[in-house]
C-alpha cells in the first residue's frame, strides 16, 4: 500500500489528526490513510468518524485492515512484546 | 446484521474475550460478531489479533464496521456525546 498521505496517530488531540486528514484532501489527494497502534486504535477511530460526519460528508471509509506489531522494549533483554495495529484508507 | 454470538468487549483481560470467543466457535458457531466502543476499540483489536493468531488460525476477518453511537450522560441536562464504536466479524 502506498505509504504517500499518511497520518499516524499518536497521543494529540483527535482535532490534530483531523485537521492533517483534512489538509490532505484539500491538497488534492485522492485518499489518506490513517494509521495507529496499541491504545492509539480508538483515537483513530475518532478521527474517523469527526471527519467523515463533521467535515467531508463524501469521504467514505474504503479499507480497514488490523495486524500485529513487534515491538522491543526499552530493557533490551525483555521479550518482545506484540502490540495491535489498524490502518484505515479513507477516499473521496 | 445478526445479534448472535456477539461477544460485547468492555473493562475485562483481554484472554476473557478471546475465550469466549474460542468458546463460540467451539460450540459450533460459523460467525463471532465482536463489538466495543471508545476506549475498548483497541482490546477489541487485541482480542481478534490473539484469537486469530494463537488459537485459532483458520478464523479470518470477514467484515470490520465503524460507527458512532450518540450517549446520554449521567447527568441528564447535559449534551449528547458521541462516542466511537466497532464491530468486527470473524469467520472460519
Amino acid at each position: 500500500m502506498s505509504e504517500a498521505n499518511a497520518v499516524l496517530i499518536g497521543k494529540k488531540p483527535v482535532m490534530n489528526y483531523v485537521l492533517a486528514c483534512i489538509t490532505f484532501f484539500h491538497g488534492g489527494a485522492e485518499e489518506v490513510n490513517i494509521k495507529a497502534r496499541g491504545k492509539a486504535i480508538s483515537r483513530a477511530i475518532d478521527v474517523v468518524e469527526v471527519v467523515r460526519r463533521k467535515f467531508l460528508p463524501s469521504v467514505k471509509v474504503k479499507a480497514i485492515a488490523i495486524g500485529t506489531d513487534q515491538v522491543q522494549p526499552q530493557d533490551e533483554e525483555a521479550q518482545l512484546s506484540n502490540v495491535s495495529t489498524i490502518e484505515i484508507t479513507l477516499h473521496r
